[in-house]
């Protein structure tokens, strides 16, 4: 919700466009210089910090509604993205008894009753995206006042059960790691071994072998060995890496196990 | 549903009782001697074999609800039980199209229309479950005609998008190999690594290294030795193991990288 006229539309008669007592939530996590963070929203109303949310259009799959509440928030439109799982625990709703009655009705000019299509519990569709920090552009919306980078390790307390969905969805793309092949809008184009172990690292939260983890993507042959060293001086110049397009695309397709 | 009334009471007012637009699918697997198999229910209404589904109660969590519909299906109280994922494809309930309204309205004794709280899509959420064969006891519902295992290699044609919901099971779970440990109520108390082998290599639809792979779970500390062997006769009678307890609910808890 962009404006008052669409947040109007939406509290009074969005049930005609989504689906109802279904919600997507998206752990977005950015990368960038061996930092981890995810992106939040304030919201105005109920004045604690969520993951970027919304619902599923009826014309709409899952992964689309995910794509389009990503993109609206980030300006991307094509981020790895995944579903991490759907969380539907009775109460998970519940942070909504701070909800600001009043302040809604100021602005939106009705209020909320049993009656609401938003009325009831709802299952919530957890999703995580990657990406580099600097391509992305926060945009709050306009039931939020702020909309910013948080380290994953040093976040403010969440609403709802979005602290558990950032939880599961840092498990899920741990999970993934080993699983499908990640980095290639994380890292420039070309990338020394040493980078992509800290990718790694920082995603995976562990101490990589310095040898034996690029090796393994070596011999997954993901990566291309470039003949090029990144100039530092001396005979110490670390050599240039690039992914594999084929193997990387394939491996998103059919899975690898990365052992 | 067991029986008529309650079938008429869930048509009439079931959304009094459960959440509406959501419902869930399990794909609960059965291992017996080197097979996989995977529980089926045929419904009397739209002729089709169909994953056991229901709907989730009000005061059910997403886990409740599935243990209580694979109980339901299969007589077993606490199935190793994962959720997959949601599925929420526009136009996944398009079987509805081939729904015997006149078999329905002799049966329950009034039509579904446009107005009935069953009428929108719905999202329905995923799980798989595991069990030995020889434990469960599938029983069909109210409105099914029957209710057994087919081999997971030779499935009939599936209503809705269960045949997506089975794949994606079954590579949800053969990742979960990797990073949970499996097997404990799938093999007698004692067992050989040949028999722990040949289950992960049917799960998995892999070959595996009869020497590397058992060496993987000791060193993992999920296997104890037993000072007892096979009595085949002869000096190659294997030696029995069994779970270590204490490693098995951990890693259970924490997850465990199998590589």
């Amino acid at each position: 919700m962009e404006n008052l006229q669409e947040a109007r539309d939406f509290f009074e008669k969005g049930y005609l466009e989504y689906r109802p007592n279904i919600s997507i939530d998206c752990a977005i996590f950015g990368y960038h210089n061996g930092e981890l963070k995810v992106l939040l929203v304030k919201n105005k109303l109920i004045r604690k910090w969520y993951l970027p949310g919304g619902f599923i259009k009826k014309t709409e799959s899952l992964d689309d509604a995910a794509s389009r509440i990503t993109a609206e928030r980030t300006g991307l439109e094509k981020l790895f993205l995944k579903q991490v799982k759907a969380f539907g625990d009775v109460g998970r709703n519940s942070t909504l008894d701070v909800f600001d009655e009043e302040a809604f009705e100021q602005i939106i000019g009705f209020r909320i009753d049993e009656s609401s299509w938003l009325a009831g519990e709802t299952v919530t569709i957890g999703f995580y995206a990657i990406t580099d920090i600097v391509n992305a552009s926060p945009k709050a919306d306009f039931f939020s006042e702020a909309c910013r980078w948080f380290p994953v390790d040093a976040l403010p307390e969440l609403g709802f059960d979005h602290e558990e969905i950032v939880t599961e969805a840092l498990s899920r793309m741990r999970i993934d790691l080993y699983h499908f092949p990640i980095g290639k809008n994380l890292l420039q184009p070309k990338f020394t071994l040493k980078e992509i172990k800290t990718l790694y690292e920082v995603l995976s939260g562990k101490t990589l072998n310095p040898t034996n983890f690029p090796n393994k993507l070596i011999a997954l042959g993901l990566l291309t060995k470039l003949d090029e060293k990144r100039s530092i001086g001396g005979h110490r110049s670390p050599t240039y890496y690039k992914f594999n397009e084929d193997t990387y695309e394939k491996a998103l397709e059919d899975g690898l196990v990365l052992v």
